[in-house]
């Protein structure tokens, strides 16, 4: 070490020659400091040996510096992109970025009962996760806030799509292009996590039912998988459905797979329409829903600092806007009955 | 607060009925607890309003309990698959992953150079990234140990698969089915991370070289995009080849879907072979090399957790083994000449 043994942040901003709070930024790597500036920082704060000690500014600030965000599934491609949005935020702002992966409601109870006692993060983002109403009143209770990313929940800061209206916009597609009979298909697990199937099959339901048409509801296993076995239940139907929208784009994938190991024409013999719109979905020109994932994240990110600055209370919900892909996967329906009539 | 104003983790363990290090292991959400008696701890706990204090932890053992994961992108399919990996031994630990996003290696340098600085965490896990020398010796400097998962690195723990031997494995294959033609699709991007097109290469260049052949390899940008580009460039060739390897699946996906444009069949005009195995490639029935992500990521958790209580050192390398997965994108080339003959 070359000043002192123990030097601190104001010996650090007097070589700078800046302010205490610029060398704070820019160690933190915060933004608002000019790259050269943050360089004559840290090259001071190197020449001396200065080491920043999150415990102390903690102490003063009360704050630890940390975000956690909690997933149901490291995993699945939604909540990679929405972590990248939320990071892209977090970084900007100098905040870390702790990751839990809680894999069932179990966990997500197991997880947040044991926050309060651990105190390493200032505010948690829950990305399509809902816990229970008295995990909401632990954290509550002990002043440690929550967001929502991809849910909307009354009372607490929030960013989501409008679930029921994107679906029940894809349906009523369906519906101008001619088809009566439209099936959607939908994924249940063991997690325990509700996803989003009650909102959008509410939007498929007011979309077919406004016409008089009968919902045609199949539940199966989430992914690829769970919607080859959902499209076999199907075909397997006496009146078989010129339409299928599905709750994801898995789903959607599995559809198409058994479809065409059918050798049933798409969007000839049944149009498809999917819900994500994931690198995936173009690759198979995929009709389907996009949802602003990246900005879930980012958005997210930024009611998470807004909360910790008092800029955001429970009362700030975001709603992001969806957009229906039309790709080649629906078309009007053949006139004709059977499948390859 | 029910017993005390300040209860300290012995006030816990007494009330609890369990030794003082039981108390820290069912609080950090370390495994090795039997349910019943973390649930008595927490209870406890929660009773006598105890809060862990990281901060006091820390000051007596020196660490944080965290760990820092460094990977280039957050979004792509290989990431958070490695980053489950990784999740799923730390948490078995009670170590929280702190995730940073670095997009290119300027980012990388940046983050490194800040991170002792900021001594927020205990070790550091570069998954797919391989820094500078400078860079290591400082953190070595430090005392700050990094774990590479997915790249060997002479000096340091990590993890990784032979890349080279798993590329020669599938040309060979190639080769085996009677293809003379070969070319390899790289990619290249401006990151200026050098993935692992090198090492991939060398094990292709090896293969084709043994029975004289000519290495044709054309490089693009990587993901699907640039994969349908090299498909055209390969498909304007004088001496179009009769197999491809790529260097990953999403660039193999490029090369289909640029076939199937132009309405050529595979793998009757042309076998690919992708690297990866991700979810998408069995999808398309491709042909490709399987890599064990998930456990890569875990087991670059457990050198992480070796290294911090010195059961891991330097010398410490683990090879995991590699699969050539044969489904429908290869077969023995067709005779006769041209793209239709």
């Amino acid at each position: 070490m070359a000043a002192s043994e123990h030097p601190r942040m104001s010996d650090v901003a007097a070589r700078a020659g800046v302010s205490l709070s610029t060398v704070s930024r820019a160690l933190r790597g915060a933004s608002g400091v000019a790259p050269e500036v943050r360089a004559r920082v840290e090259r001071a704060a190197a020449e001396m040996g200065y080491v920043v000690s999150r415990g102390a500014s903690s102490l003063v600030t009360g704050l630890t510096g940390r975000i956690a965000v909690i997933v149901p599934f490291l995993q699945p491609w939604f909540f990679g992109v929405a972590m990248a949005g939320i990071h892209s935020h977090l970084r900007s702002v100098g905040t870390d970025m702790v990751v839990y992966e809680v894999g069932d409601t179990r966990a997500l109870t197991d997880y947040l009962r044991t926050l309060p006692l651990r105190r390493n993060v200032d505010a948690v983002i829950a990305v399509s996760l809902r816990p229970g109403q008295d995990d909401l009143d632990q954290l509550d209770a002990i002043g440690l806030p929550i967001v929502f990313c991809s849910h909307r929940v009354t009372g607490f800061p929030s960013v989501f799509i409008d679930e029921a209206g994107a679906a029940e916009g894809a349906t009523r597609h369906l519906l101008n292009l001619g088809h009566t009979r439209i099936a959607y298909v939908q994924a249940q697990d063991d997690t325990g996590f509700p996803w989003h199937s009650r909102l959008r099959l509410e939007g498929y339901r007011r979309a077919v039912e406004r016409i008089g048409a009968e919902p045609v509801v199949v539940t199966g296993r989430p992914g690829v998988e769970g919607g080859a076995l959902a499209a076999a239940e199907l075909l397997s139907r006496d009146d078989i459905p010129t339409a299928v929208l599905t709750e994801s784009d898995d789903l959607a994938l599995g559809v198409l797979r058994a479809l065409r190991r059918s050798r049933l024409a798409v969007p000839e013999v049944m149009s498809v329409v999917g819900f994500d719109d994931q690198e995936s979905a173009a690759l198979f020109d995929l009709t389907t829903v996009a949802q602003p994932v990246h900005r879930l994240g980012a958005e997210a990110g930024r009611l998470a600092s807004g909360v910790l600055d008092g800029s955001v209370s429970g009362d700030t919900h975001v709603e992001l806007p969806t957009g229906l892909v039309i790709r080649g996967t629906t078309a009007a329906p053949r006139r004709g009955p059977g499948l390859t009539g």
